[in-house]
């Protein structure tokens, strides 16, 4: 079976390893009190072009959770895209670490927000106590449908959230892949573009179990450290999370990574332009395929459709470590077809 | 100022006040121990037709919280429409009683859920940890639009929310009017229909601060009582809260009440029935009145603007106590502007 | 069956319920935008000589509950006695308020904490992300075992606390007693020493559904009112408790019904000095009995033994309407056993 | 500086290494689907000679409060040690992952709960809606102070808390360690002795960051994998996690490194028996030293001074990978001194 089912399927980059094999001997304090673990703010400060406060934790779940719980009082509410992974994907993790504060959601075409629509959600809270307070907005970068925000649409989107309150959290699981395909600077995809924590996604692309949260106001990263402490997700050998998260970094593995990814899928993207369903832009390809070429097509690759049953959509995405054969037999079986 | 804004803004009747002065003297065990709390079962069982038990609380805001705590998990979801109260108006209480339960929107006209559109929401869901479970469905009985459930309606909804592993919940802030307007039984719109907990409105109709949480089904009530106590919802001198459930059950207080409450908005329905922006069933009026009109009924007349800014509809509310010259007021400023 | 089982069996005093009747005129804005809830801050500031802010509630776990949640952080801890009501009767209510945030205990004796405790207790503590953090000291006056703190004993322990980032919560539930007995003003027994939030009880002490918390600095009344509504606990009709809270104050009702409780508590409590377990103070009385007295005497009287079982201790109480007579009967049963 | 802070300083053992080499090597599916998670069950199942549900998550603070949510309700208690790592060293994940549930704590020398002490504490509670409810007791082996529970202390502590409606809870951070010390099978130290879920630490003895959840009764799991989920302990790229667990359990490495730490710790409670201020057993070893010679040696070793300021006690641990020249060096100093 080949797969193209998500880029979470792939294996760990060969640096990744090597990192983690470089730092294995001898002892090191735990819970981040070792040398490597006290790098992250450097590297990361260094990559984004600005002082940050950065940490690590075990998942994409918890980066973003603990992002939004830092800012997001109980009584509070995320406005976020009805199909965004914090909505649909995380068993309602956002609002454990809350203490129960809503997500209120807005809709859009490929899965992004639009300034004008955000307005309008706004538009329905009133500054009583009856109704939860907007205190976040939470955008994802790229999009659940491989989409991405240009650092203008985030400004737009940003300046709106500010005025109202809300901080700007950004699901970046997919971040590489979207710089690499905007070619702009990660700090004008951030906080150049008002993005007040990011939600750094190593794991999708090479990594193998860290995932980075991103303050970039050094000043508000609050209670977050008691939070993660809480929430079991702050580890306890520190070095082989942090040195995950800074090899990715120095290596330029980010970069390699998330280039190969992307053409990948751009391959498959061009194999069938009439069928796609979405503008191609990262590493996720959606196709208005129908049920039936679905079928057929699951016979020799794993994908997911996609939307609701019946519509006859599908999601291809490329990772890394996608080959390059499994690549070729799409891109053939989608001409075929087409 | 003639107040039309909401039967919340009411006194308290006369029956409820007397049977609160007929118990008051000497003492009584604390906490629902007493004679008249001991009561509660039996009175409403026989209002109901069945066998229920039946717990006071201070606020519909705990009887709606409360019921969903208790049927719907931490990692599940409640159905419910956009416009409920629960979503709009409590300030995010179910996601706070329950750990952090998700509410998932269905809309719909007159803040009803159909049938069809309660399925199709529900096809987005999938047996998996990724996503939240639906574990319940709650609808308002009236309608935050005035608009009710006919026995059949809640029938339909029912057989999908149990076939789908979710408890029913019905809120009943304004029950009371709603089974006048439908001339069926308390019954008929509730177990008889499927719904397995109801919040029953007492404080709307006549009411000081007191509401019932009504579970049908004796066996299902679980945890709800140490969750009651641990909200600091299970009152101290019982029988206060208690003999208000009680009186206006007996009393028939609920039928003289919301009588009257349906008769005089029926009135303002028909002093301008071509300005009805819902079709008029209990003592709510929705009316499309554009922003001059409400402006200038406003200088006489306390009532909401409803719906988003600029839509130019008002809501007008009428309680058991709504003066009649208030009432021949309004209609007649109604008539004028038609 | 003559109860001495505990205040809260009392009936409701007549002041109370005449101040009901009297606001049970035509509408009022509801959820306290009525003229009576906007007398609260007022009353309260006279009384206590300084400006307050105050809110009624429904219960004394959701006053004590809310106070705390408002100062104590999830990832906090609230320093009390092991035998506080907090810990041992609201089923866990702190807690669920704050989002999880822990108890941490003294003993000491007549369930009062004395400074040198306080103190050892703090020393368990680090300022580092493996435990809690210290954020709160709560303390009961008059306590559980029926003991006072005075202004000294209060300062002493609120130096500590505020040197430690621990605001300072009262749980008032018989604070009317408290003040009786010890003769000082309300303001030396809780602002002038150092108390930054109060539960102040009415309940026990005359009233029959609502309390209040009290803040004594109205700029860290942070997001109480978010989360009173969120919990249910914001009323409707907000008249009726406000009435509740205004006229207890302004009848002097707090101070006759508290003195008479007392007065009569001293009675028993010098029927058998010999007996008492407990120093006494305000309108609690402990004796060790042992379990053959205690047996004997509960044929005739309601009461709760105290502590652990085969303690042998008991527990009396008097209300503001426990009848004199059965307070000579109990006299008369105690100088009999002496 | 030679280093006996904690056995979390140590690296990773090569064999665990090893095993996530191996896997790495193309796709396979996400969240536990893949080839090597399936193994878990079983590979668990041969070692504690049973039918067994295991999850992997990313800490012990995970393992141990998922454990105990899935048994305890937020109403509920958990009975456990006063010096427990889920009381004094999470930062109060408990109360956090349970929903608000509390500790309930037992005194004991050697940080062990005697079942004297377990029965006069459970008598405190009382079986209504005013208190908390013990659900689980939860124990550690080994202790926080270095201390083991035999099968039959186990078996006398679970055949109480199992006639209270308790579950069994064991935080297992050093099970290894007290498997060898106690020369038993790891069946009898568990499910056989009435632990109905174990938290089997892996980290602290060669292992990087995973941790295994093992129930004793598959049907017992309840919502477990919801609340991982929800949590953000669900990893994405499984296999890491997985590999980890049952190559620790294959290779006999949890036995080796427990072996070796377990020696060495004995070599330096050998070199200054008289200094012992706990009897020795596991990896741990508790001195009292008092201030000047703590002083003295922390100039040389990595160790933590224990117990409140002022007691003089320090505690040493040995891990997998403790230098022998680092015991020696530290044997010779305390021979020195004592």
């Amino acid at each position: 079976m080949r797969y193209f089912k998500s880029d979470n399927t792939a294996a760990v980059s060969t640096e990744i390893l090597a990192a983690i094999a470089e730092v294995n001997h001898g002892a090191a304090l735990a819970y981040g009190a070792d040398q490597w673990s006290e790098r992250l703010d450097a590297v990361f400060g260094q990559f984004f072009e600005t002082r940050v406060r950065v940490f690590a934790v075990s998942s994409g779940t918890a980066a973003n959770s603990l992002s939004i719980a830092t800012f997001c009082p109980p009584w509070g509410t995320v406005l976020t895209h009805a199909e965004a992974h914090i909505e649909r994907d995380e068993c309602g993790a956002p609002e454990f670490f809350t203490g129960g504060a809503k997500l209120s959601l807005v809709t859009g075409a490929g899965a992004k927000i639009a300034a004008a629509d955000l307005k309008a959600r706004l538009a329905w809270f009133e500054p009583h106590v009856h109704g939860v307070q907007p205190r976040m907005l939470s955008i994802t970068q790229a999009t659940e449908r491989g989409a991405v925000y240009s650092p203008a649409e985030i400004r737009a989107l940003a300046d709106i959230a500010h005025a109202s309150q809300m901080a700007v959290h950004m699901d970046g699981a997919r971040f590489a892949n979207a710089v690499i395909a905007q070619k702009v600077s990660p700090a004008e995809l951030t906080w150049r573009a008002g993005v007040d924590v990011l939600s750094f996604g190593v794991i999708k692309n090479g990594g193998m179990n860290a995932e980075a949260v991103v303050f970039f106001d050094p000043d508000r990263v609050a209670d977050f450290e008691f939070r993660r402490k809480r929430a079991g997700q702050l580890a306890c050998k520190g070095r082989y999370a942090s040195v995950q998260l800074t090899s990715y970094i120095e290596t330029g593995l980010w970069r390699r990574n998330a280039e190969r990814a992307n053409r990948l899928a751009a391959k498959i993207a061009a194999a069938a332009p009439q069928l796609l369903s979405e503008p191609f832009a990262t590493n996720q390809v959606f196709m208005k395929l129908g049920d039936e070429r679905i079928a057929q097509l699951s016979r020799e690759f794993g994908f997911y459709p996609w939307g609701p049953t019946g519509s006859g959509e599908a999601r291809f995405v490329c990772s890394w470590d996608t080959p390059d054969e499994d690549v070729e037999a799409l891109c053939a079986a989608l001409r075929a077809m087409a």
